[in-house]
């Protein structure tokens, strides 16, 4: 699975002059970090996703906005190709390098402008990490509400390109629904404000537009976030099953009872056994299936959410339902959901993280799927995920010393995420496409789409230079992958097959 | 303020010939319903600002979706252009005809297609009303949140492409974030689905680049829209200040203070007396200012919150805070409100209503700024508007029979406009850019900003047949309103004058 190099940039992008290139930013930029040693490069070689690995050409530590738009400029000068990168977290190759491209490191951007109460907001750098803006706000009792499994090290600027989740988006929204404004550079280095500080902008939507748009349209150089107020209290039950289907169609019920959890997370016997083994959690380690539902908000309301929650479980069919009976407790019952990934990690070798979505009504069938799947491909699958917004991340577990399990690993998976595309799903939920899902892209969308996407490219960067081979895939690369839906038997656009 | 023709687009639409187009509507659209008579056109000649009038070339009523599609591509083929309308509510002539256009009235696209409470969510087709969604989802017990004053007429269609508002949006959120999924019909009739039935969706998120798009990337087909559990309570507070500063800053403190109203309205004492005079709802006449403040949600939650909330209004300086004390004292409080608009409307022959946004901070700052120009262009000016979200309604009230009323009446629009933009707010809440407020979105965004704009109509609509003239100027046109940021001395992009 080690990708050196995406052979579908092959005579799409120009080779570069490095002589050149770091003449130019020597001259124009003589106080700007350069690494150009390959003992320097290395630990930049992959994000999150670390089985695809590529040595960048350089990589750039610049430290004010104004190195940033230089670098930019020189770079669409000589035409040469940039991906940016903030903490290297993200789990699709979003911020994989290119041999033929420098990479932007935006981590020394690590500043928090301003936190301000009234306005419920939080100006920030794009290098600052997640957590860090909600301990920040802490003191004025507000907090940042998009929580990534990474948060303690990923950066703003890393989730507004990812359009990054987390376990409480099912109540309060992804990124994109908790931004209020960003300041971008654009590929030729001019500085654009998308969004307001108020709540509507007139004109196109361009903040949510370049949210999650993965580094292709622009580089971030600001973020100002919306910060909410901490909830009283949180309560948390742990419900058991003894099918993952019974465990999926509560997850139903509890929604069309017009309740919204600020978490609503499942986990099968495979993942239930592992990180009890792993965190002693307390899990009922027999069971198929358990749910945690945290129910936030001010103390009387959460109480009465949980009689009503315990009565729906208990209607669906759970055998035990249990209510975290203090702070430690709770936090326990989080400990083991929150570590089911390492956990499941001890189990196998190797084990591959999928991130698809799927609308809640099909979780019980999707779920069945999967388990026929695991079986076709004999290879482990453990279900651990946010339930309530219907975001899977099924774990497979193989050994890739063993001769062909990486390979029916990867089959297996691709195999999941059309799964999830067949029954009105996506191919990602809060990972994004990057690198990884390239070619899922050409399942879920057809070929007018895919066109409508490479014209928005085009509008931002025409010459293609952010972020290439990621996100978006070329028809020509669906048409290979064998999944285009083509159109009045022709592929549209073929004027745009540069991306 | 009769417009008859935009001058602007002269020399940049071609020409259109009608008898060839309606010789080709004629042989592929048989059973299509035309009006092309001059009392058939009289009722479409504007929408909801009717100050701006022009009779369309063709009114085309299509019912089924492959005669939109083949309507489009006809128009594609022979260059004309193409103006969608709804119901015809719009406040900023978004929907506004042109000479050589046709005008696609989406009218009897108005069934309801399914109703999910499971997955929490109706499917319907653009011409369905606002209210009628609501009253749908009613016996699951469900709702759709937003609600422009035009509820009962507005469609859902024209309510997706002006993102339209209303006076929950503060806690709720403006279309854009109660959408999942669109279908739309590109310039060329190609079918495009936008968004997913699940909460993310990979690739660029071109369902809010296209909410509130105005009708200038494509013609939306169906909707599916989110439903929310109707909330058990409701209660409002009303407070009565003695200046609106104290008001304006009481407002900022309740947000500041974490709570999140269902609704926050404010009426100065021009439009207290007009509402008082009109419907009797109870309102102290000798007031500055008063808040309106709806807390909903489960009994004791919303028990807690107007008891905070009145504690907070009472440190403000209210003079008198009021809880109603039962349903019809509640739905009395709101009539005054709802009804302000035509209560101010008997004041004077002639109203002009406003719609600016500005951050919650500068309430107090702007309201005293905005009688300062009422002063000094000798017009009065009643405030009305969702103070919560700081999305203004200033009403100015003239008389256009008095030489150089309705010019002063413009010209004072403008100045609070740009008002708004200088404290960092914009040019429009809820009602859209339109042909209205086209000059100031030159104030409101910089040439590459705009050129940004251009380049996405470009990828949508490379000839710029979709609704020409509405929602972003061109460049030129900013230049000659003397707004035009421009930069490093030229106008960027020439090549792009042509929208």
């Amino acid at each position: 699975m080690n990708i050196l190099y995406d052979e579908h940039l092959d005579g799409v992008l120009p080779r570069v002059d490095k002589r050149q290139l770091l003449s130019a930013l020597e001259v124009e930029l003589p106080d700007l970090t350069v690494l150009s040693r390959s003992e320097d490069l290395r630990p930049y070689e992959c994000d999150g996703l670390s089985a695809y690995r590529t040595m960048p050409l350089l990589v750039l530590l610049p430290e004010r906005v104004e190195q940033v738009q230089s670098i930019l400029r020189i770079c669409h000068r000589l035409q040469v190709p940039v991906v940016a990168r903030g903490s290297g977290t993200g789990l699709s190759g979003g911020a994989l390098p290119l041999e033929q491209g420098v990479l932007l490191v935006m981590s020394r951007f690590n500043r928090i402008l301003e936190i301000n109460a009234q306005g419920r907001y939080a100006r920030v750098q794009p290098g600052v990490r997640n957590l860090a803006i909600s301990q920040a706000a802490a003191p004025l009792n507000l907090y940042y509400a998009p929580d990534p499994s990474s948060q303690i090290a990923c950066s703003i600027g890393g989730n507004v390109a990812e359009n990054a989740g987390g376990v409480h988006c099912l109540k309060y929204g992804l990124t994109v629904h908790n931004l209020l404004q960003v300041e971008i550079l654009t590929v030729e280095g001019e500085k654009l404000t998308l969004g307001a500080e108020s709540l509507d902008c007139p004109g196109f939507d361009l903040l949510a537009l370049f949210t999650g748009s993965e580094g292709m349209l622009g580089v971030v150089t600001e973020v100002t976030v919306k910060l909410l107020p901490k909830p009283q209290v949180a309560k948390v039950l742990l419900a058991a099953f003894d099918s993952v289907e019974k465990a999926g169609a509560a997850v139903g019920s509890i929604i069309a009872a017009g309740i919204i959890p600020g978490g609503l997370e499942m986990m099968d016997n495979l993942a239930i056994r592992a990180a009890e083994d792993f965190i002693h959690a307390g899990y009922p380690v027999d069971a198929a299936a358990i749910l945690l539902c945290e129910l936030d908000g001010v103390e009387s309301d959460v109480h009465d959410d949980c009689a009503r929650v315990r009565q729906i479980l208990i209607e669906a069919g759970a055998t035990e339902v249990r209510l975290a009976q203090d702070e430690a407790e709770r936090v326990r019952f989080w400990a083991g959901r929150k570590n089911a990934f390492p956990a499941v990690g001890r189990l196998s070798p190797d084990y591959y993280c999928m991130d698809g979505t799927i609308p809640r009504r099909a979780l019980p069938g999707v779920l069945n799927s999967i388990a026929e799947l695991s079986r076709e491909y004999e290879l482990r699958v453990a279900n651990v995920f946010h339930a309530g917004d219907g975001n899977m991340h099924p774990l497979i577990l193989f050994d890739a010393n063993r001769p062909g399990e990486l390979e029916r690993a990867e089959q297996l998976g691709g195999r999941i995420l059309e799964l999830c595309v067949s029954v009105g799903g996506s191919i990602t939920g809060e990972h994004g496409v990057g690198r990884e899902k390239i070619n899922q892209m050409c399942a879920q969308f057809n070929a007018e789409e895919l066109t409508a996407f490479h014209a928005i490219k085009a509008a931002f960067d025409p010459a293609g230079l952010l972020n290439p081979g990621k996100n978006i895939p070329t028809l020509h690369r669906c048409a290979e992958f064998g999944a285009m839906h083509v159109h009045h038997g022709q592929l549209p656009f073929p004027e745009l097959e540069r991306f």
